[in-house]
């Protein structure tokens, strides 16, 4: 996989590219990480990528010159000419912005099946419309926060996305991490000492008995998940047994705040 | 304010640290970012910080004392003989985990508020769950996708928070980022050139009547957060001609997709 960052602030990526999985990832030769500064395609001596907004009103606003430019230089294409090579899946050119679609696990496994991904950073500034609406194929935010650019979000779809291809997470570092996709919130973790400042592992974990320690992993999971984020469970297969324990729990607890 | 991270890999950070609005906030003396490597407060000489999980099951847990270590190295007190200096005010200790409490605008300025924060970041990990019970005063995800580890999603939550300190943004670079804060998605920006490559700038921003400006944008900032992110729209207040404008272009949107 190709992956090309399009952004103003290219030194803020190699310390992020070069280190742990995204570092081991170019390593193995199975992804090719870039940042660009597209002020280099802005085609004005002066380097200006962002101008004042027709209507009014504060702020900047990118150009579309310097984006297109940047994306057709990397592509190989120019959509003027529409000298596209039939041969090469297209890239996604994704814009990291607030407006964008939610990022999900389930968009990060989408990402992770194609052949090269194109990231445009905005910073400050707004982006022209027509970037929007006739370069981009996708437009994602990484969730309801304001940020100062788009850098940031756009590693991290970057490492959800790169973790997952092939050969790049060794089977005991995606275990425990990826519990996420079962749907249900992680299972309570506990390591040595057994006994930390007075606080003490649980009982069960310590008592080697497998079939105890799976169903109170899986009952800590259903618990956490209910009291954390009840929206998840809806999509969550229980068993019968599973079921009861659960609406049992919610009663006592709710017998107990009342109590209180 | 001060800023502490606890990372397995500091390496990340400094590329982030050192650019744009974080790098200006730190030279005015608004804050002070630090990234520290935990494997130093291990407590043992092979700088062991994690350890396979009581119970069995795959990955590795992060043991208790070297993030008890740090933290109480950070803060200058010591849990176990409780000699908490008074006159500070106590710092947020904040663990980047899936399970954590989904990180919003509103959490970013609550968080800005303080004068100390320190990120524990695990890396592939599970953490101890004393870590969470005994030692935290915040879990924080940014959403809901798997990524290799918290240093993305601290430096997202120490971007938005710090961009919000008094002193850091200028107010020409607040305005049009800030547009997140009204409850609305954005309306479209344009700038220069007028035309581009065939499509143009709407009239209505060229035609400098700034009333008609002003509500093409509010009902473009309308109908974009109606059909991407309808969710948003509970909390806005819209005026009755605003009601009924949104109502109008809903039927004509579904009238329009029933005759397709």
């Amino acid at each position: 996989m190709k992956v090309d960052v399009l952004t103003l602030f290219p030194e803020m990526f190699p310390g992020v590219f070069e280190t742990s999985i995204l570092g081991k990832a170019q390593e193995k030769g199975i992804v090719s990480l870039q940042a660009i500064n597209f002020r280099e395609y802005s085609g004005n001596k002066h380097g200006q990528v962002d101008d004042t907004p027709y209507g009014g009103g504060g702020g900047m606003v990118l150009k579309p010159e310097p984006i297109f430019n940047a994306v057709e230089s990397i592509t190989g294409t120019d959509s003027e000419n529409g000298a596209v090579d039939p041969s090469k899946k297209p890239p996604r050119i994704i814009l990291m912005c607030p407006q964008g679609e939610t990022f999900t696990q389930k968009k990060a496994e989408e990402l992770s099946k194609e052949d090269h991904l194109i990231f445009i950073c905005g910073h400050y500034e707004g982006y022209d419309e027509r970037i929007r609406e006739h370069l981009v194929t996708d437009e994602i935010s990484t969730g309801d926060y304001v940020l100062t650019g788009g850098e940031l979000p756009a590693m991290v779809v970057i490492d959800s996305v790169v973790r997952l291809l092939p050969g790049v997470l060794g089977n005991e570092t995606s275990a425990i991490t990826d519990s996420f996709s079962t749907g249900l919130l992680e299972y309570p973790h506990y390591t040595r000492p057994a006994e930390y400042r007075g606080h003490k592992v649980p009982d069960v974990l310590l008592s080697g008995h497998h079939r105890n320690i799976d169903v109170w992993r899986r009952q800590q999971s259903l618990w956490r998940t209910y009291t954390r984020r009840p929206d998840l469970l809806e999509h969550v297969e229980m068993t019968k047994k599973e079921k009861i324990w659960l609406e049992q729990q919610i009663r006592e607890h709710e017998q107990k705040n009342e109590a209180e």
